[in-house]
């Protein structure tokens, strides 16, 4: 059998120390390559770059492992890794993050990570986004990729329909204090911001985003955010369909039946 | 009944003819805020604004209309207007768009406008994204003010549970040649790309993304793709839920079942 080539990539940009621990857990399933934004492109959901040129430069180059900087966005590197990088190449598998900061919840929507785990899942091989819950820049990522190891283990073991895409999130905290890991359902809820407003140095306003998390279901024992409070690892299968098909009938009321 | 107040926004700025469009459509149910961006951001899907200030200017203000620009993305913009303008407010309705260009099948995850609308649909009131299949210069908006019209009349005429966030694409051409609406499901799909690649005047090699849609169900017939490509207007409810419940169970064999 040949060695498997997994494409590894992320939200915070190729020097991160995220990315170094996607590395570790890709490497020790067969050859990676990462393509990873030149910059930190945190919350850039799903974007694409559609009206610049975009630049690649590659920043590493080792026995089995590849780097590269790409100046897009993360769903634009796992474009350029398959359409163009690997094109003649079979990927087996992508990896994305290890992001700083937890993507449960709808923060799935708004991540780069995991903008980019889906996006590679279109490409036909498992996609796996993990995030560690810890912001901290002297964040511990051992545990991380304890998990992520165990989890693509045991994805690679298995036949699995595809496509497919997990969002992995991992508590904090030092492995052995971590219980396993739990198959949940995304949890319900939304963000409420309160701009923080200040003025420049010119004395215009400016507004930084900032905000909270509203859960709408904290009592809910089947969600990511409980598993992730409760020290579990959390897994979300998730899928690029977003029709609400339940309303869809409701709808007929509103509309009437689709005509011929 | 107090005069309704109809937030609009879209990702292909300000100063757009599309956004003038949705203006007439919303300014026919009530008072409009419009707050859009100050710069095309097609293809921004939900990206926020993490890591810089964002700057706001109101660039027209009549009575019944206000239009501010922003700095940000087409969610920031919502988020703007939500938690900081009309926080004091209820605002009964979001209209994003009217996109240059269509967002049927997966293009619903890439672009700004529907990302907007989903965003919108999470501040308790329906949240509408209008998409235009024609990206010309000189688009004719006419069959899309009408549709829109109509679509949220039905809307507002009916009781309908919240959340609620439709995808309405509208076929080129004009009203009198389109058939009338169908509620369907988004298209499965994916776009491979053909990275355009030149010189800058540097010598340094770019890439600009270029690519196809790859249409894997094009004998469907309850889809948004086939309703445009028949002259309906399509409309698909979505939602924000990615969880891909199906999978949940198949993937117990993989990893287990949930330990306790």
């Amino acid at each position: 059998m040949n060695e498997r080539l997994i494409l590894v990539t992320n939200d915070d940009g190729y020097a991160s120390k995220g990315l170094a621990a996607a590395i570790e857990v890709a490497r020790s399933f067969g050859r990676v390559v990462a393509v990873a934004p030149e910059t930190t492109q945190s919350g850039m959901s799903q974007a694409i770059t559609m009206y610049k040129p975009l630049f690649l430069r590659r920043v590493r180059q080792e026995p089995g492992v590849e780097v590269y900087a790409f100046s897009g966005t993360p769903v634009d590197c796992v474009k350029m890794a398959f359409d163009h990088l690997l094109r003649e190449e079979r990927v087996d598998l992508v990896v994305s993050g290890i992001n700083h900061g937890s993507n449960s919840a709808v923060n799935v929507l708004y991540s780069g990570t995991m903008g980019a785990a889906l996006e590679g899942s279109f490409y036909g091989c498992p996609a796996v986004g993990l995030s560690l819950d810890d912001h901290s820049e002297d964040a511990d990522f051992e545990a991380a990729v304890l998990y992520g190891k165990r989890i693509i283990g045991d994805l690679l073991a298995h036949p699995v329909e595809m496509p497919l895409c997990l969002n992995v999130n991992i508590p904090a905290g030092r492995p052995e204090a971590l219980h396993g890991i739990r198959l949940c359902r995304q949890n319900r809820g939304y963000w409420r911001e309160e701009f923080f407003r200040r003025q420049d140095p010119l004395g215009r306003e400016y507004f930084w985003l900032t905000g909270n998390f509203v859960n709408t279901e904290p009592d809910a024992c089947d969600t990511d955010e409980r598993a992730l409070a409760e020290g579990w690892v959390s897994v979300v299968p998730i899928q690029a369909d977003l029709t609400d098909y339940r309303r869809l009938e409701q709808l007929r009321e509103v509309f009437g039946p689709n005509e011929k």
